[in-house]
């Protein structure tokens, strides 16, 4: 294969995230968002947010890293971040489909790709920090547009999403004030169970 | 209310892109796509490809720009490419929705985001040539793989396509080429008639 041909077919294999469903519900609570959905979300919010980060970001390395994030569930599957069996042999499974689906492409665009994919699950830089602190954010303000309903059905508390969302608060100091007021909002009307 | 309210509550409206259903099928034809998922797509094209653009582009300009071009659908609905007579009053409804869903963002920040769907629009720039290229091309991949349905279904005839993906000879050679492979095999397959 030709270098445009594996870059054609990991572009293809990556169609495969439209069909991986998350445990959020999108913001009029009619069904699941999934995995292509949610990455779309994180890239528009990476551009319109970037003020906020506390440290300044280069916003392409933001973008790529959010539209790259969830693609080792093609075979890893979605892990739902408050099930803590599943969460044990998360880190194994992602890392055995990293190599898979970063290596469908030409050697140096699959080693950029996969260094993305790490920074991100490393969370140590400041594209990382903040790349992170969108995906805890963003589910944030789907559950409050559809009145907590994924958090009803889970029986989720606020110490679990505070937990959850804590790594907003090492990104943007805004974004955690703002994180905190939808919680607080969400627990007053009832959508969060306040222990 | 403030700059990052009127943000926050733009990024929450595009949520319903989510909601408008293309008529292309994803690649293993098991439902249409939807204009978030389709976006997330081009997103990823526009940085694994941007290498063979005949001009040279910039990257997080393509980026916000195919992440954006779809937002007026919200309210003017996702115009079928083979349907003349709705194609006739779509500039129009299309330009009311803008004015609507730019409207929500803060004045520089809404100017900035409707003039990258106008230059996308309009398709002058490197830029606009390509995110459009990307934009034809994605959709040629996915009938591709999905053995035509979404052509089958609608009784598409190979010069539609050719006519309907011309904007990537515009942009990319290489593109062009592929594309052109991509009919040729799909026309051998009956996929797509040849007149």
């Amino acid at each position: 294969m030709t270098d445009f041909e594996r870059q054609i077919a990991f572009i293809l294999e990556l169609d495969k995230i439209k069909k991986i469903t998350r445990r959020t519900y999108l913001s009029d609570a009619s069904r699941l968002e999934n995995d292509a959905e949610h990455s779309w979300h994180l890239a528009l919010m990476a551009f319109m947010l970037a003020e906020y980060a506390d440290d300044s970001v280069n916003v392409l390395k933001t973008v790529k890293m959010v539209l790259l994030h969830d693609v080792v569930e093609i075979d890893a599957g979605d892990t739902y971040c408050y099930d803590e069996k599943a969460n044990r042999t998360k880190e194994e499974r992602e890392r055995k489909a990293a190599d898979r689906i970063f290596g469908l492409l030409p050697a140096e665009r699959g080693a950029e790709c996969r260094g993305l994919w790490e920074e991100f699950e490393q969370g140590d830089t400041a594209e990382a920090r903040f790349a992170n602190a969108l995906d805890r954010l963003q589910p944030l303000l789907l559950n409050d547009a559809s009145g907590g309903r994924s958090w009803k059905e889970h029986g989720i508390k606020k110490s679990q999403v505070l937990k959850r969302v804590a790594p907003v608060r090492a990104a943007s100091e805004k974004l955690w004030d703002f994180a905190l007021q939808l919680i607080d909002k969400n627990v007053a009307a009832g959508n969060l169970a306040d222990e």
